[in-house]
């Protein structure tokens, strides 16, 4: 039987085929797998990809001053591993590639991967005071996928809905709830894939800097009922009509809300709601303050793409909010707009937060806005 | 602003770089991505990898008569897009993957992906009889991942639950449960990324072939808190030890099912339990039933690395089950203990079902094994 076995992850070696499903059932004699990356090691990183018969392989990195067009040529070493060791870079998650021959490569040895839309990218995480909250706390929410009926956008819609460490164990305590919303192409796994949502809120609440709380993560894009990873078809319909616009955050306040409401034990005041959003999520949340002024008492528009007249958040400030978060970073190219509706919000002495970070339209940024904003809710 | 996405989208092209992130909220302007694949047309499949700088392409694939060892060549075409088209395999769910100069790459374009153990692999689903109930439902049970605080282990560990359809709405219906193992190599998302068993159950269900029910399915790699995506070390710890051995599943026996019937809607009853599980939690399967006869009605062992006496088997018999569903491929290497198991319970004129499909150790399998006793459970 081992022989057998031993020929098998021979000729996979050969092949340099990744058919792992039923291999991983089989024991490898032993056989290590010897490369290993990224290997970070005091002050620099290691990446490495056995490749034996490519001509060029490079590393493209999110770090890199331009990170979609730059790359780092690695250098052929012994048994055809490739390598290229590079100075850490400051802590936070990084996604990284391969170029082999000019194509795009995940590497096979580092299991850590983020999806984005429809790409699959493995991640560095250097770790520091910034990524303190992002790795794994030792008490652990409880994340589920719950599937909400919306009459408004014609059928069932996959949730991701995050509740705090304990809500099984206290079958009476009820729990403000956050809406945590997407930017275009995402999806509902959106803000616990890249936005490492369950890590920040576990760690945050287990050193009690954060109110334990439910955040509901819906899908934002309309025409979707899930991910696209489920392969369920999307709906064609044009969703900036007259007839559809707003169509989902009306199904959000309207249907998402009362659902969550019913089926979780959450706390249904306004002192207990707080949105928050980031791109078009940010315009989804500055919509709903303003449609639905009296829902949330806390809004919290991230490197938002959306606007609101000096009139409707004027509506907004006599209805009243407890915590208005603006975030944008300083070479985002929405900053104008979180710089205009800064200068609106200071007109009209609407009390707000206004955090300037550095950086552009990133997730490095919004993994911090929320792990700024969290600790500032229901308080 | 559109002539610099232009610009970023040109080099991303040119770089072959996949940093998603944050380009994933770009509108590139209309530009389509030419590339599809794989594609199925009538009875053939058609893959396409754009590769310029690559001199040998090839696709390998689990329908291939040596999976693990075989490739076929891709032919470079117009614009450096390599392309093959094969006949279309029998419907089942295959994973694939490019080989470009001797590295494994999985196909940019399709979002479908399992994972197994370290391993992301995309999927070709071929339509058909076999795969009806591998798709979408149009009603969908929850999945949820609670985490459940093992004292036998030593930490807090990650279960997924499926609940059906329904579940939600009808907060006084209890349900029967279903503890579904992963093999050697998997963790607590092996059944419902490769197994599809949410796919099935929801399906199942709403045809009324299967009984409602709740599906547990744990990480039964003791060392693990979790999957391995999740950053968690593992224990270093000799399970098999005469201290360890059979720790997993006294905790699965005397942990995870009072936690489920604890904080789930599940019938505290012999006949509303299942157990069933496949390879090493095919193990997992006959040594709970025989640790624990009174705790299941129904067992399962699907190719499964385990194995009883007479003398345990005719004690299980005494306490009373009402299915014993084992099954086997008939080219599995584990098929020998299956046959042996068959004679045994034969011997004992122990009443069972003795399930035999085509083919070995494989996920194709373990689909078709849930499809198939599920609709039996709780009747």
């Amino acid at each position: 039987m081992k022989r057998i076995l031993t020929l098998v992850a021979a000729s996979l070696a050969i092949a340099g085929s990744l058919h792992a499903q039923e291999l991983a059932n089989f024991n490898f004699g032993g056989r290590q797998r010897p490369v290993i990356s990224p290997e970070i090691q005091n002050d620099s990183v290691t990446f490495r990809l056995k490749a034996d018969y490519a001509t060029i392989v490079k590393l493209s990195g999110s770090w890199m001053p331009n990170p979609y067009g730059g790359t780092i040529d690695m250098q052929r070493g012994e048994n055809n591993v490739w390598e290229v060791k590079i100075p850490l870079p400051e802590p936070e998650i990084y996604t990284y590639n391969f170029v082999v021959d000019g194509v795009a490569v995940n590497d096979p040895q580092n299991v850590y991967v983020q999806r984005d839309g429809t790409r699959y990218l493995p991640m560095l995480i250097v770790p520091g005071k910034r990524t303190e909250n992002y790795g794994e706390a030792t008490q652990h929410g409880t994340v589920s996928h719950p599937w909400y009926d919306s009459k408004i956008l014609g059928y069932a819609r996959r949730l991701t809905v995050y509740t705090p460490y304990g809500y099984e164990a206290n079958p009476k305590k009820k729990y403000p709830v956050l809406y945590l919303l997407h930017g275009a192409g995402g999806d509902e796994e959106a803000w616990i894939s890249m936005g490492r949502t369950a890590q920040i809120l576990d760690n945050l609440i287990e050193k009690g800097l954060a109110e334990p709380m439910i955040v509901v993560m819906p899908n934002g894009n309309p025409g979707q009922q899930a991910a696209r990873t489920l392969g369920i078809p999307e709906k064609q319909i044009d969703w900036r009509s007259e007839q559809f616009r707003n169509a989902y955050v009306n199904s959000l306040c309207t249907e998402i809300v009362p659902f969550i409401e019913k089926n979780f034990r959450a706390i249904p005041k306004p002192a207990s709601r707080a949105i928050a959003g980031l791109s078009m999520g940010g315009g989804h949340t500055i919509s709903a303050s303003i449609l639905y002024p009296e829902l949330f008492d806390y809004v919290c528009p991230l490197s938002a793409a959306g606007d609101a007249t000096p009139e409707q958040l004027a509506a907004l400030k006599k209805a009243g909010v407890k915590l208005y978060f603006l975030a944008c970073g300083n070479t985002d190219f929405l900053f104008q707009r979180a710089e205009d509706m800064h200068a609106k919000l200071n007109n009209l002495n609407f009390p707000h937060e206004y955090f300037v970070s550095e950086g552009g339209h990133t997730w490095a940024n919004w993994r911090l806005y929320l792990n700024t904003f969290a600790p500032k809710l229901f308080k």
